[in-house]
């Protein structure tokens, strides 16, 4: 990663490629290339550059350039042009040369898990199949392939490099456009870029990512690389809160039957967004096939709830699971290429008293399964008593954990109780087991949880689970405010964000209501996508304030198109502007339409910048006088300054 | 207010009152009735009833009642049946006779600016203009008619009275539902409701707030009521930060004229969905008559910001304003009734050169427009320089200051710069100036800040500003979202309502990007409701749990009705539910869309309690038993435990 280089594939704003899928949402976006940046091994990781107009001169001089902006992309060969994109065929896989490189896995003949032999056998499923189902990889015996068994050996693999590198987001070319822009002010305790020193809580980020830097936290487990080596055509990242702050979508089907090709869409319009991973929650029919044609298309991870399935194999009834058709179910999904299991093993009988006053009980699906079984049966969860063998799984594929907190509050009364940290207490258990294996672990946590309630949370996770990394839904800060959840939890994850949580799992407007449509997806992605920025910032993750920057510029330089651009939503910003000002002349008018003409503040700020040019007085100047007078009339009035 | 008595208006959901005004949005809020609690001072407090209906047994016995929850309502007599709401006549001025009854007015023959007088002489205007103007009152010579004065007097006001049994929101009522209901196990800290202690960063909120300890806090400047004796319309509220957080909604034509209804609705609207106070910001063609309108129509006071209308009486050029005519706004704006005035008097010209290297410049328009004017005039502020002449005007009619921010930052990179901070001393120093005239203030905040940086303003204006009320736009916790700047906004304002701001002003979708519709206004003033009520969690304000807990017992048990009722918008909750099972059936099943019969967690969970409860477990035992259990285990293995 010495000297990383890019290579761009032009786009422009009419990405006229990938016609072929209209189902898909497979526009660039406006004012924006996708570029690949080169590592030394083997690695091309793609990244988002936005084009920026040059400033205009005030004085009749020559404009001056504004460096692009080159941001995390997560929306991997959907927004290139030059990929060719065919959901029937699949994504490219990216990393299977570097899985098979390892020499440490085998190709088995055919899938290992008896249901998915079942479906693979069934003709009347020849339709809904994918067509190009590759033969699964396991490690050989005796033989583990996860990151953090690399990490551990000391060993950089490709997917630490590309992470390295994307983590960077190109910080140095953001460092020389920043001591370019004579805004020198701020403290460059961004890794370069102009930004406010943060407030990390205890997070080490270092100012640049080095791929020894990734392979360190991952073998303290303190980030997870979520990677099965069934699912090659992932692009690498990391779940860690010394790396940015991550989000989650949820997508899947449900009673009300929706197709696969909804589903996929779901899943690429997400990582449109945003979304680092995606969670398939699908609970109807053909769950298993339309996980093929997910994993299949996705360039991000994915997360499954096995036990879902699990449940679907028995009918429905939580009584008759046991632990075979569970353990069947995470072959089956770790063969597919599923890259990270939320696994309830910490729902032990002896806690499930513990939430029977609760206000609002078990509110987990998961984890209500888990208890219901228990009770019926009157034993230990069986995901707990056979922990040690799912980890046998698990290190054979690199699923990573997802330790789920089946006994997290639903509600702000039941936040921060007894069950929830018991639970929370036993997960700390087995991410030591976990770790013991090599395999990697996250840990799942709430739900809804009060404003000031919220830090605890963190605290307790970082010490029993000894810095695993956390993966928080929300939490919701009130329950008063059904269908917008969105917002009553993105001010919670925000927060947690901050204070250390390393991945934020979207809630959209629906929840509790009903099921999310494509812009309820995408309502939660951008509010999700907004709340991990504000922690990104809040920590001082270095560099993440230069969008901010480039943004607040391009918005009082009227340099309305790049402010577009530069948002999170282009789409929605020049919809909006264009809902007052529709024309085009709008677009280049050095006013808005909030205040008009004459009201313009930011006009105005002009002709006092200028005046301060006139009077050649620099910003050091201008601090000194201005602090200087101010003390004098201190002085010379004392309290009794206003007579 | 030793027994307040309520009386009540039924409504049901079938609001077919005030059908006379179709354009206005009088419907009273589905399975709700307007009951009114009378004081001991002829005050007579409108509050919102939610009733709810019964819970069911789950084992074949009689249903619970559930006691209604009563809540703070904004939303006066609009969605009151009995009230006859005509526009043309204006509401009933309630405060008059308290107002008259304290002997210390005069009403005068005629108002006494000069522009008001043009107005009123204009014929041209006759079709545009109210039709019941009063005369106007003012103080006596030598007399102070703030609340502020009457509160150091000693005197106990039926402002202060109303306030008391407002803020209270017939906490006892709800106590004895709390009482009731078997969810016995959190602390009361809550004055008798079931809630989480807070974490009030030094406030002092009592479990119950009296008329005495209304009159203290306004006396020494903590809280404000803002009410203008020329707005005896106004439904007496209260800001403070021992107090309920409030928010402010704006409102006001602009170059794309609205019309007088439509700005009349935009108040209506806003103040439905919980805008406690509203701002008239126009900037287009008769907002005198346009002010009328909303003044004579509004339950809640009404905020402006003077210079705008003062800017357009020189035709728009800043460097023509004079002292004089800025005067005659204030007084022309105070007769008709404004209840709080934003002045930007902390724009010095010593400050302005702080700004000119800034990323954004000046983004208060008020505050660029002085800033123009002392750099055209190479002179301090007007507002400055005659503070005390001000003072004498705001002290004849009470009107509150909200001491202007000018200089807030506008971008994340201007953030808590040496500008903001030398602001926020001098409007420190003016809130002393203003207290010796027993004037009201608040102070006005940012804007834009990271969420590491938000507590410190809060310290620094509390500190600066002797605990005045904070009032402030957002903050804005990143710049990346145009379109989305409720909720980047949202997150920042409930953090900083939690630390101790008082008021929050909202910021709609639209925001840096057009005007907003009605659809914007209610998405505005819904997310800072929600930021509002997380605060008042947060600080573990007492009995601000009631309505959570109420929802998600609603929610846990499927009172589906009931959880829509309790929502902050139950037409978007219902909408949303609908939009998946449009059934009216789907409302009473014991499941919800997300999972369907199977997969019902809360289903699941009444098994749990029905198992618990089959154990003869109560809760305090399943605790006990649980822990121990634990405890047991924990030795037994030490930190070997999973083998």
């Amino acid at each position: 990663m010495s000297s990383p280089k890019t290579s761009s594939n032009g786009a422009g704003q009419n990405g006229a490629g990938n016609g072929q899928n209209p189902l898909f949402s497979t526009q660039p976006f406006p004012g924006s290339r996708k570029v690949y940046v080169e590592g030394t091994r083997g690695v091309r990781v793609p990244m988002r550059e936005i084009s920026l107009t040059p400033t205009k001169s005030t004085n009749g001089g020559a404009p001056t350039p504004n460096q692009p902006v080159t941001v995390y992309d997560t929306s991997g060969p959907y927004t290139d042009p030059d990929a060719t994109i065919d959901v029937r065929a699949g994504l490219a896989p990216l990393r299977r040369a570097w899985v098979l490189g390892r020499g440490d896995v085998q190709e088995l003949p055919h899938v290992s898990s008896d249901y998915g032999r079942l479906r693979a056998a069934d003709p009347k499923l020849d339709e809904l199949r994918f067509g190009h189902i590759r033969k699964p990889l396991r490690a050989k015996p005796g033989r583990n392939v996860t990151q953090m068994h690399y990490a551990r050996q000391g060993i950089v693999t490709p997917e630490m490099e590309f992470i390295a590198i994307r983590e960077n987001q190109m910080r140095e070319a953001a460092f020389d456009q920043a001591q370019g822009n004579g805004n020198g002010h701020r403290n460059g305790h961004g890794g370069g870029v102009l930004q406010h020193p943060g407030q990390a809580w205890g997070a080490s980020i270092p100012s640049r990512i080095t791929p020894e830097f990734v392979r360190d936290e991952v073998a303290r487990g303190r980030a997870i690389i979520p990677s099965n080596i069934n699912h090659p055509e992932s692009e690498p990242m990391i779940i860690g809160r010394n790396f940015l702050v991550k989000i989650n979508a949820n997508i899947g089907n449900s009673a009300v039957a929706s197709s696969i090709e909804e589903e996929v869409e779901k899943m690429v319009w997400s990582i449109r967004w945003g979304a680092d991973t995606v969670m398939d929650l699908s609970t109807g029919k053909n769950i298993h096939e339309t996980r093929e044609w997910i994993l299949r298309n996705s360039p991000v991870p994915i997360g499954t709830v096995p036990i879902y399935q699990a449940l679907e194999k028995v009918g429905g009834k939580a009584e008759d699971l046991t632990w075979e058709i569970y353990r069947d179910t995470l072959i089956e999904q770790a063969e597919q290429g599923v890259d990270y299991f939320t696994i309830h093993a910490g729902v032990r009988l002896q806690y499930v008293p513990l939430t029977a006053n609760r206000m609002t009980g078990i509110v987990s699906r998961g984890g209500s399964i888990h208890a219901k079984w228990c009770l019926a049966h009157h034993e230990e969860n069986f995901a707990y008593t056979h922990f040690e063998e799912i980890c046998e799984i698990m290190k054979a594929y690199d699923v990573a954990f997802s330790l789920g907190d089946g006994l997290r509050p639903g509600s702000i009364a039941d936040a921060n109780d007894a069950a929830q940290f018991a639970e929370l207490e036993t997960l700390g258990e087995l991410t030591t087991v976990a770790w013991n294996h090599d395999v990697q672990v996250m840990i799942e946590g709430p739900g809804h949880v009060p404003m000031h309630m919220i830090q605890v949370n963190m605290e307790k996770q970082l010490a029993a689970c000894r810095e695993a990394p956390f993966y928080t839904l929300g939490p919701l800060t009130t329950d008063i405010a059904p269908g917008y959840d969105h917002i009553t939890s993105g001010i919670g994850a925000a927060m947690i964000g901050w204070y250390g949580c390393a991945m934020l799992c979207y809630v959209t407007p629906k929840e509790h209501l009903g099921l999310p449509t494509k812009e309820d997806v995408k309502a939660g992605v951008i509010t999700y996508k907004i709340a991990a920025h504000a922690a990104d910032l809040a920590k001082g993750h270095p560099g993440a304030q230069a969008r901010d920057n480039a943004l607040s510029k391009a918005r009082f330089e009227f340099r309305w198109e790049d402010q577009f651009h530069l948002s999170l939503d282009p789409d929605t910003a020049v919809a909006f502007h264009d809902a007052t000002l529709p024309d085009n002349a709008a677009k280049v008018s050095h006013f808005c339409s909030m205040c008009g003409p004459h009201f313009c503040s930011m006009k105005i700020t002009q002709d006092v910048r200028d005046y301060a040019a006139q009077k050649q007085l620099d910003e050091q100047q201008a601090i000194q006088i201005g602090m200087k007078e101010k003390s004098e009339e201190f002085k010379r009035t004392g309290s009794e300054i206003y007579l």
